[in-house]
């Protein structure tokens, strides 16, 4: 039973079960790092593990406990160390500075963590003072949770990575990306749909109003683009000619000086990615990953193609299920925490959900309609609708009960480090 | 007879006056300002007066004349210097030096000048070699040299406002600001409607390909918003509350310590602005300007309204005629180029076009099918579709024939030192 | 015996001793930290207590161990991590990124500082291949440690006093500072006098070649500037007027919005300054110390005095013994790390050894005739002879066994991490 | 007559004279120049043309001018903007943006220059009011002209030489360098020395006390450091191999991208150099100039020999007379700015003034017994006495009636757009 049903079921017990399964795997995820390893924050857009640890922790202990009027608050200064960026509820410790805190350390970090959970465990036993926007606010912290246990797996490999020991985070197998035999498109009419949350389960504020589009006919890749797909663009000289790129991502190359997508390295003229588990040889069958937006598009306007927006993505998604590579196979003991491909079925479309988040064409902004919550969750997702694009589908960090086709993740478009790829729209006959 | 007439007419003898009533347009503009004033760049942003004059004259040469198999570049070093960013033409000298630049000089440029327009127009006095593709380039060097008006204007505006003397541009009478007594809003139906060019007469390639769009039923302001409206903003802590910002907005107000407008600034407790004109009191009547999309966006929440977007923009506009305060009336003697507001008539709508650039919620993106041209042409929209947001309407430093309802202008969303303003839309009722 | 005198009277087995007993003092400084807070990096200028004790151990593997023929080296990456500036011996990990290594561990690190020591310690007690050249290394490999043990202090109290928690390092008690009853001057004569190192006993490079100087007279004051003085310059205005300050030490107070030595801040109109035992008010009769070149210069220019230069206090310091509040103490289990000042004796001239460096007057150059080493140690001081200024007399978190009257520390003018404090000179009458 | 004379003579009609020639040169060095040339600020250290003129003439209206009780200023707001950094006097306009003022414009400031001078002159005519302290004033003033006046060709040349078009400051040819038949060493005995000012004719405060200073036996170069030695430095690695440089030196180098000294550029395989006649091939006989502290002293490192320091140089300076390549040979109509090197003559030591300012290696320091003077002129010097290092001797751009044998001039270590040069000094024999 997932969260949002045990919720809709007003089933507290399920409820607290969750609860305990998916903090305990935030646990599990730092179990491998050692403490140094999760205080290090390698650039400002990293935070360090323990952070996640502690910053979730504030979350459960802010929106829901402190909604009982009994509660003492565990420590009055961590308000101001872990609060990430509520300007309700007060002034926060500079982002860029949280590699600097050594204390509260880690053992400190899962004291606390361990003091939050039993109240809430608690609380939920006895039911006593539970509404159902206490729920509700819990249903949003574990997704909340989710969101950060994907961010430490992709924060921690930029930490390592960073290590010219190229340290393991976890040791696994990589199943051997193949290449399904044929690669075709799937094609939508020209019409008008609907698009946005259906109201069933849980879904953030940004998912909605659900509202109508006109959508021209469309083509979508069924398969994501390959590394094998990737190394022809590279091999075409596609970072040394700006005739791919827009102006600020061509920008982007000559200052930041890519060549490669992030993580890839060479040797003896053989390409190389660094991977959670390690530098690994790149597999040209598997999706490539760790793709900025500005990649995206200039590999796609370099194939003649286009990215999908964002409601060409949803509609097509819904011909697929939420199925793939996600984060969960960690628990079921398959490490790897990478892409590994898809072996075609007979379902047209492959690959929508898990294995990498999809960048579309669409920048992130509101829906039709669209207003902030009341409140300090109303700067969950609201505010930052500007220099933002959205992605789609989840990735092999993203846990399966987290995502949906209406999920509309952002990025600034320059943002590698986390599992993004790419899936390309067939051009417009009438321009090709 | 506009240039897109005369062309459309194949008129040479029109086309050849417009051209030279649009170069001379330019000289114009220069004319109250000496060498020193030409050649300072205030900010990365900002071009020198000199640099404008010179690159438009090289994309006459460039674009126009170059065609001509024996035409001779007046000097081979100018393409470096006064490219301004198309990659497909060679190297650029770096645009945030422009600056450095003292040579060639004022009079140079203006000798540049004089002979590039000879040859143009003993071109199309005897219309040797004179191509449909030939006045093609033309048209769109004219409509370039129309952009580049705007931009000398509002970049001179900003040399001069870093001057402690606060120097004078053009000494002129402004009109006083009169409220109209009613401001109420336009109301559109929910439909599917076209937008883009229509194919009549010029539009730029980013204006295409036109496309259907469904809307929800909206309601547009009739006014801009005044300076009166924007002051109760300021009054009521505007810049000091987090919670109507953006992230990005916000962070930005911080840094730069933003408390009110561009060029605006406090004697006496009473607000001034630097004008074109020098220093002036705020008229609380007339449109509020410069303006960051920031801005905009946070008065339109503190409002409890919102912007449109840019298809409820071109749809509502289809009410209006491009009729305004346009950068025409400097040519028949009245030189405050400044928003003057509008004296209400019976049109439920005004100022749609002229006085303000209006900021859209609209992210700067491709059309559905659009694909950039092909050569350097393809460079001069296409590239920049990223992190900019889409401005509708033209202001009082366009020229009327320049602008019209389909036309995209585009800035990243904290500048400021364009004439930008705000309309706002009415917030759904289902959210009030 | 010290290790200069063990090591000039080739007695080994002293030696191994103070090896032990040097090499043990680090693991004793870090012990009241925890991993997290030995991984931290809090300005380019401080670097993490881990790599400390890394860089401490590689130079007794580089310098000492791998000049033995059969010397494995413990891990070949090491030395890319661990070299701190030694050009000669290959390119360095880069110094401002030494928060990013979480590995290896604190742990693993502490594996390598045993490894290490066992194996010197067999080689001092087997003799087998050990030369003078050996035991020189040695010597220097021993006052370079303890260079680094005063480094671990001053950097991890900048550690933690970035953390609004404001750690403890080591609870103790603070002496309360007592001003010695009258202050006076130390007359010298006009005269030539030799300064440098008089090769008794180890020094490093710079205090070399021994040479002479011609002084003008000159008084130098018995007494250390006190808190107490500095607060009448901070209550005078000291830094809000420009007239005291160096050019470049102005334009700092304005950038970094200096208004009193690092550490102190205000509570409730009272002076507070964070020390290694947590915030404690500010004493008035205690040196005052974190104060920058720049503080000190301006600070001697309000006084009507001026600062001594390097020849000045090296004369004067041989009326003084090496012996005031050192490091030392720690190990004595008087644990409050900062300066208490001297209770006046029969001396005409107190703590001019421990306490706080004192900054002096001369820029840091060669002495005449100085060639620096050949090899790797050549890099040791010569090439930072520019841009940084000198000072004297050790500090309470220097060994007392390490500092001498020729000893040179240098840092630049506007570092106030260190333990820095003021001497005054007075002006020459004929300036008064 | 020199201005120094006069003043001592109290010969008022030589002082207007010679007023009247030092400020017409002024006006004569930028007469190649176009308003816009006059207006580039091409780096910070850089000020316009323009500001120079500007500038000086600001000196003569506030510290002379305004001494007189009824002098009305010309324009109020000039002494915000063209005071350049006398915090004494009231703020400044930032150094930095200097170049982003059109207004006052050069017409105007000729204006204002003519104003000023038309005063001064008919002061001096009358001599009513006129003091030994106006005319010491007046002095300062002049000797303040000429020091700017070596900064505009300095500073022109570098605007120029950031003009992809390479412009030419003034055509002229230049002298062909002859390389000296023998090279040798000056020797000076060990003693005491006095050095500074002695107290004849002008000299600025820094150049006081005169004192005593003790120095070792060495031997200085009589030859200035050549293209050719130079070309030796770099063909040999000197730019690749950080042994020879101090470490902040190499830093530079290495983000700076330094390959050689300023203004030179390669061209198949031959060496050239932009001077203020264009660019030129570099001839090896003539002094290198144009090289950073950094490069003179990592020049000498590799030469096995070291830099003279100040008081060497100046004791040296004794057995030489102020004659050479000064920019009084503009006025006899020999135009271009360039170090040319010197015939041979008897004299032993030749170049000593004139052609290129010589790094010593004595940092800027004061004097024993020196304090800045009261008042805004105490401002002149003295506050600069921070991480700069003395230069002496002139350039082929002073003045030759403006330098002294104790004349003190000061650059940051990395400053390279001065004319600055190299002798060398023969290492002490002990370590050679």
């Amino acid at each position: 039973m997932s969260i949002d049903e045990a919720i809709a079921a007003d089933n507290l017990r399920a409820c607290a079960a969750r609860y305990a399964e998916i903090r305990r795997f935030s646990e599990q995820l730092s179990e491998p790092l050692s403490a140094e390893d999760c205080a290090i924050q390698s650039m400002p857009d990293v935070s360090p593990t323990r952070w996640h640890l502690a910053h979730t922790t504030w979350f459960f202990e802010t929106f829901v406990l402190s909604q009982f009027p009994n509660h003492e608050v565990f420590n009055a200064d961590y308000a101001y160390l872990f609060n990430s960026y509520y300007n309700t509820l007060g002034k926060q410790y500079p982002r860029s500075q949280r590699g600097l805190l050594s204390r509260p350390g880690l053992a400190e970090v899962r004291t606390w963590r361990h003091h939050v959970d039993t109240l809430v465990l608690d609380t939920l036993r006895t039911g006593a003072g539970v509404t159902e926007h206490t729920l509700n606010l819990l249903e949003v912290g574990l997704h909340h949770e989710q969101q950060h246990q994907e961010l430490m797996l992709t924060d921690i490999k930029h930490v390592l990575s960073r290590n010219p020991l190229r340290p393991v985070y976890r040791d696994g197998s990589f199943g051997v990306g193949r290449r399904s035999e044929s690669k075709g498109h799937l094609r939508i009419d020209e019409g008008i749909y609907w698009i946005g949350h259906d109201g069933a389960g849980f879904a953030f504020d940004n998912e909605s109003p659900r509202h109508r589009v006109f959508l021209n006919e469309f083509e979508l890749s069924c398969d994501l683009t390959t590394c094998g797909d990737y190394l022809q663009f590279i091999d075409e000289g596609g970072y040394q000619r700006p005739e791919f790129w827009l102006s600020v991502g061509w920008q982007t190359v000559c200052e930041q000086e890519w060549q490669a997508p992030l993580y890839w390295f060479q040797n003896d003229d053989q390409w190389y990615q660094f991977t959670l588990a390690g530098p690994r040889k790149v597999d040209p069958h598997v999706p490539v990953t760790h793709v900025s937006y500005f990649e995206a598009e200039a590999f796609a306007r370099w194939s003649q193609s286009r990215l999908p927006t964002e409601a060409e993505w949803e509609v097509a998604s819904q011909q697929a299920t939420v199925d793939g590579n996600f984060v969960d196979r960690l628990l079921a003991g398959d490490s790897a925490i990478h892409p590994h491909g898809a072996v075609r079925t007979d379902a047209s479309i492959v690959n929508m959900f898990g294995d990498v988040w999809e960048w579309t064409a669409s920048p992130y902004v509101a829906y039709p309609g669209y207003v902030s919550p009341e409140g300090a969750l109303g700067e969950y997702n609201g505010k930052f609708m500007c220099n933002q694009f959205v992605l789609r589908g989840g990735s092999c960090a993203t846990s399966s009960d987290h995502v949906r086709g209406s999920y509309r993740n952002f990025f600034q478009p320059e943002a590698r480090w986390q599992f993004t790829g790419i899936r390309l729209c067939q051009q417009e006959p009438s321009h090709a």
